[in-house]
C-alpha cells in the first residue's frame, strides 16, 4: 500500500498508527469477542473508552475541574444553534466576524430573534485576517470567535480578553496548542480534522454556564442534560469516541498538546516560507499576522487558475491530496493538522518549489 | 478468536462479514491510500458510499419515490424533537404510549408547548402489549407510534392506518420486515440496533411533510435542510454510513428485508416456543399477540431474581452475553436483531431447556 498525503480540509489525515490499531482490534476488541462498535454504551467495555477520553482531554488539554468534558453530536452547526438557545439570557450577543462560519453562527443567533452585535468583521477584505484591536461591550450574554478559519487560512494568535463568557469554535485547531482556559468559557469542536473521525462533537464548557438554558429548550438541546448524565444520557457515537480516544493517545506519545504545538509551527513555517521566498509566484491568501498554523490558503501569481490546476493535477499525481483551495477564494489550500506528517510539508514544499522554478 | 454471541438491546452485534470486511479496508481503501474516514465529504471516494447507502434503503426497503432518505445525527432522542419542531402546525399532536420511548417522545412534544392527546396506553399493565382497537382523531398534525418496544419487548403486528400523518419510530426494527409505505410518512430509526454502528440516524420522510417547518426553527433541526443537500449540508458521519452501507448490503446477499424477516420470525418462534413449553418456569413478559421478533423480555418462575442472575452468568460464561433484562422489569432480554445468527438463537435456547430441567 502506498499511502497518501491528505491536505484536506475535513474529515482529513488520521495517524497511521491510530488507523492501524483500530484495524487491529476492530472485529475483536482486546480479546473480548466483539468489536468495540457493537458494544453496549452501558457495558464495562465501552465505559473504559468513555473515561478514557474523557481523562486525556482534561490531562492532555489541561481542562480545570470546573468545566465539563462533553460529547455531543451533529458537528459545529448544530453548535451553531446550541449555543444561543444555552446561553442567550435576553440580553445581546456578541460576534466577532473570521468568515464562512462565523457568519453561518451569526446567522443562526439571528434565527432565533435574539439581538446580535457584529463586533469585528474581515469581510470587506476578503476575510484575509483576524480583525485587531476590538471593543468588546462588557455587558453581552455572551462574546463568540471562530479560532481559526479553514477557508480563508486565518486564525487567533490569541484569545481575546473579555468580561461576557467567552465561546470558541475551535473546530479546525482543537487540539493544536495549549489553551489560557482563564480566557475561554466554551469550546466546541467537531471531532473530523485534529480529533478523528466526523460524527463527534467535543464541548468543553465552565459549569457555570449549564444553569442558563430555559425548560423549553429541547432536552437534546441542552448542555445540562449531557453534562448530568455525562454524555450517556443517549447513546453517544460510541466508536467516534473511540477513534477520539486513540487520536488522544497519539498526541501523548507525541509529547503532549505544546510539543505538538512545536511540530505545528514548524510545519506552517516551512509553507508560508516556500510562499515568501517565491519571488511573488506564490501569494498567501492570509495577512501574515494573521496567518493560521492548521490551514495555508494560498494562490499562483495572483490567481492564475490555470496554473493552479496543473499544480493541484501534478501533487495528486504523486500522491498528495485535498490541494484544491475552497470555491469561495479559488487557489490553493494545504492544511496541515497534528496529524499531518513533517515529512508530508515537505515532500510538498519540494514540489512548490520545483514547479515555481519551471514555471516562473 | 471467540467471538460471542451478544443479545444486548443495542448497540448490538454487527454481521461478522461486514465487520471483516471493514477491518480490511479500514488503513487502505480499495487502493486509494487512505482510510475511508479520511475522506472529505465532498469526494468521489465517499460520495459513492453516501450514494450506494440512499440507493439500497430504497431499493431493499421498497420506498417510494416521494420519500427523501436522510442521515442524520443524535439519535431517536433527537428526533423526539424534531418531529415536533418540523410537523407540529398548532393543532394538537397524537401520540399511542407503548414504552419507555414513548412516553420520552410524548414529553419532548410537551415541552414545546404542544397539545398532545394520548390517544392510548398499555402504561398501566407495564406496557406487556401494544393496545388494540385504537380510535385515532383524524385532524391532529400527525400520529406517532414506536413500532417495537425494546424494553418491554412488544412490537406492532401492521402499522395503523391513520388521516393524520404517521410517524413511526423503528429504531428497534428498521430493516427487519417490509414496510407499508401507503401508511407512514415518517419512519425514523438510530442505527444502532438494525443497521450498523451508533451515531447515524435513517429519517425517510414524505416528501409532503417538508414544507410545514417555520423559518424559526434552527437550520440544523429542520428536515429540509438536510433533504435539500442530500444529507452533506454539514459533515455528516461518515464512517457510520459506510458501515451502514456494508450492512445494507449483507442484507441484500441474505435475500433482502423479505428474506430477513422470514428469519427474524423463525429466531423468535424458536425463543417464544422455548418459553411456553417450559411449563411456567419461564413467562414472556408481552402478551402473546403483542410479542416481538426482535426483543424477547422474559422472567423465570415469576420473577425469581436469584435463578435469573445465574442464567444471566451462566450464559455469559459460555459466550452469550447481554442478556441481563432492562432493570424497569428485571428479568432476561434477548435482543434477536436482524444479525443475531439462527445458531445463536439454538445455543440459548438449548440452554435455557438445560437450565429450566436443572433448575425446576
Amino acid at each position: 500500500m502506498s499511502r497518501v498525503y491528505n491536505f484536506g480540509a475535513g474529515p482529513s489525515t488520521i495517524p497511521l498508527e491510530v488507523l492501524e490499531e483500530a484495524q487491529k482490534y476492530l472485529v475483536d476488541f482486546h480479546g473480548n469477542g466483539m468489536s468495540i462498535m457493537e458494544a453496549s454504551h452501558r457495558s464495562k467495555m465501552y465505559d473504559e473508552v468513555h473515561n478514557s477520553a474523557i481523562e486525556s482531554i482534561r490531562e492532555l488539554y489541561k481542562v480545570p475541574q470546573n468545566f465539563d468534558i462533553l460529547f455531543l453530536q451533529g458537528g459545529a452547526s448544530t453548535q451553531f444553534a446550541m449555543v444561543p438557545l444555552n446561553l442567550a439570557m435576553g440580553g445581546k450577543v456578541q460576534y466577532v466576524d473570521t468568515g464562512a462560519w462565523s457568519a453561518k453562527a451569526i446567522k443562526e443567533a439571528k434565527i432565533q430573534g435574539l439581538d446580535v452585535e457584529v463586533v469585528a468583521s474581515s469581510k470587506d477584505s476578503s476575510y484575509d485576517q483576524i480583525p485587531s484591536n476590538i471593543e468588546f461591550s462588557d455587558d453581552a450574554d455572551y462574546t463568540y470567535i471562530t479560532s481559526n478559519n479553514t477557508i480563508y487560512g486565518t486564525q487567533f494568535k490569541e484569545f481575546p480578553k473579555t468580561k461576557a463568557p467567552l465561546v470558541v469554535d475551535a473546530s479546525s485547531d482543537i487540539f493544536s496548542y495549549p489553551i489560557d482556559w482563564d480566557r475561554v468559557d466554551l469550546l466546541f469542536a467537531g471531532a473530523q480534522k485534529n480529533a478523528g473521525l466526523s460524527g463527534v462533537t467535543i464541548v468543553i464548557i465552565n459549569k457555570d454556564l449549564l444553569d442558563r438554558v430555559k425548560d423549553s429548550v429541547p432536552t437534546m438541546f441542552r448542555y445540562k442534560t449531557h453534562a448530568e448524565k455525562d454524555s450517556l444520557f443517549n447513546t453517544p457515537p460510541t466508536f467516534g469516541i473511540y477513534i477520539l480516544d486513540l487520536v488522544l493517545k497519539w498526541i501523548k506519545s507525541k509529547g503532549g498538546v505544546e510539543a505538538v504545538a512545536k511540530n505545528n509551527e514548524k510545519k506552517a513555517a516551512m509553507l508560508y516560507d516556500a510562499i515568501d521566498n517565491s519571488d511573488g509566484f506564490y501569494t498567501g491568501h492570509a495577512k501574515k499576522d494573521s496567518r493560521s498554523l492548521m490551514n495555508v490558503s494560498f494562490n499562483i501569481k495572483d490567481g492564475d487558475s490555470e496554473l493552479e490546476s496543473k499544480l493541484v493535477n501534478l501533487a495528486t499525481k504523486v500522491g498528495m491530496i485535498g490541494l484544491k483551495g475552497h470555491r469561495s477564494i479559488g487557489g490553493l489550500r494545504a492544511s496541515i493538522y497534528n496529524a499531518m506528517s513533517l515529512e508530508g510539508v515537505e515532500a510538498l514544499v519540494e514540489l512548490m518549489d520545483k514547479f515555481a522554478k519551471e514555471n516562473k
